[in-house]
């Protein structure tokens, strides 16, 4: 059974046709409408139109981030879009007249992950989402874990520091101020600014210091720069005294670490590896966990929100 | 369908028989054997044997503190009793020739809550319990979450303060350094020791400051003296902090407050409450949790751990 996964992002919008062995068969991309929620609903309707064309498809998936309410049909709160309250399944049903499935994008992403990535095999999985934020999934038991009102997972929310920097979240001391694409690349301006041998690297790559790009301090990192390799370096030991702690609550078999920066592969999984071995609870009495990075990356969001409209329509 | 479940703790082993409403029939307790396995093993053999006398009862339902292995058979580590990858199902079952069950202590209560206690009819739970240590249970989707190794769910072990205080399991800062009744007696004996008027009633009540124990903090507490007053408001907030951290993860729709600290109800309660609601991520968007204190309190454990090898006796 072939259905559609759309992964709605602050900047774009991606979609696929995807079949049950979470193969893409036809891939789109548009950029995400910012004036009005109808037009977002139209660009999803159209692409959704357009990758389905003659064929006859029983469900739609939309990935989304932020709060979906536990019936995977409300998006209660969306930061990026500035959704709130929005019935997005039952008014893309009305213009589709499909099943569509909503469900939290690092959700789906983990869900992909656990069925065609890195985490299958793997019942009890957690995955840890490195981009502009921090995000989370939990699969318990071979299911997605959603939690009561359907938002839980919200890794990058953890308190970390106790009274900590402020999160656009409200609260002080999230993770996500301090492992995310946006940490290090404040990290990175900062060092850049410093006018320190560490920062040089940086400051040549970008004069005006206040403009390096996350691509820039990718690059650095690329050549071995000592300084942007530091950073780097401590973004993983963040995450691994994290997860340490999340390891204590959850206990996973295996760690999959998603999300834009997991493509720096090894230099970021061995400070995780050390850093979380060194901070376990109790760690001589625990098996080990597995910790890997990504498979699909850019493709979890749609492969991942295209099974679980197949699995939960098969299950209606 | 009558079952028996068996509380081992630290210095009491506390037994019952058990209804499938989680009625308690019968009771007995005697004191933990210290010395070996095999004696604490015919303890409870003796206990389970009493209980059931003429009557056949095909389940017996072990909670025990420390790590379970995920088939529920084995005590992989149990720090208070000196057990390690400890096979007490098969010879509790050589022995009984019935089925065992042995489940964490914290697991078993937090089931007895969910089943017949104040966590009744909400299918995702999270309990909490504060006693020497502080402890935990998940019940997501109206099933016990144990984890990938069966060792989840140790609440009191998330990191509360980076770089904290030494705690028993190897790392820093765990919640239960801060929120535990040994927390709250260690504070109370340093403001005893303090010579201020603060703490005047707590060094009337032990001369000897070293000396003090729970129940006298608890008199404390009950006469309203301030200093007490205000050490278990800060526990309480503590707990609230923590709790607000687990809910961006965990998601339950209800809070159950259990162990021995539960007693002080609202006074414990509303400092929870309080913190939770300051700290709570993105919390003008989250549907309201509801928080309440433990209804079994003392016979959690036995009840729950009856009630699971009922419930895995009619799986079977």
């Amino acid at each position: 059974m072939i259905t559609v996964g759309i992964d709605v992002g602050g900047t774009k919008i991606a979609g696929a046709l995807v079949s049950e062995t979470g193969e893409i068969l036809m891939s789109l991309k548009v950029p995400t409408p910012a004036d009005s929620t109808e037009e977002l609903i139209e660009a999803v309707v159209s692409m959704v139109n357009e990758l389905r064309a003659d064929r006859e498809i029983k469900a739609v998936g939309v990935a989304i981030a932020g709060f979906i309410d536990a019936a995977r049909s409300e998006v209660i709160y969306s930061p990026n879009l500035s959704l709130r309250n929005e019935p997005l399944k039952a008014k893309l049903e009305a213009k589709l007249g499909v099943d569509v499935f909503v469900e939290n994008d690092a959700n789906a992403a983990g869900w992909a992950e656990y069925r065609f990535g890195a985490g299958q095999g793997s019942k009890h999985m957690m995955m840890i989402t490195i981009g502009t934020g921090v995000g989370g999934a939990i699969v318990a038991n071979g299911e997605l874990f959603r939690g009561g009102f359907g938002i839980g997972a919200e890794l990058g929310h953890a308190n970390f520091i106790r009274d900590g920097k402020l999160c656009g979240c409200g609260q002080h001391g999230c993770l996500e101020k301090y492992a995310s694409g946006t940490a290090l690349l404040e990290a990175a301006k900062e060092l850049a600014a410093s006018g320190t041998a560490e920062g040089a690297r940086l400051a040549e790559l970008e004069a005006e210091v206040d403009e390096l790009t996350g691509t820039q301090v990718y690059q650095a990192i690329t050549e071995s720069d000592p300084g942007a390799l530091r950073l780097l370096n401590e973004l993983g030991e963040n995450i691994g005294k994290a997860v340490a702690s999340l390891v204590a609550i959850l206990d996973p078999q295996m760690l999959v670490v998603g999300g834009g920066l997991s493509v720096a592969g090894e230099l970021l999984l061995k400070p995780i590896r050390n850093a979380f071995l060194e901070h376990l609870p109790a760690r001589g009495y625990r098996p080990e966990m597995t910790i890997v990075t990504a498979a699909l990356i850019n493709d979890a969001g749609v492969v991942g929100a295209a099974d679980l409209a197949r699995t939960h329509s098969l299950e209606r």
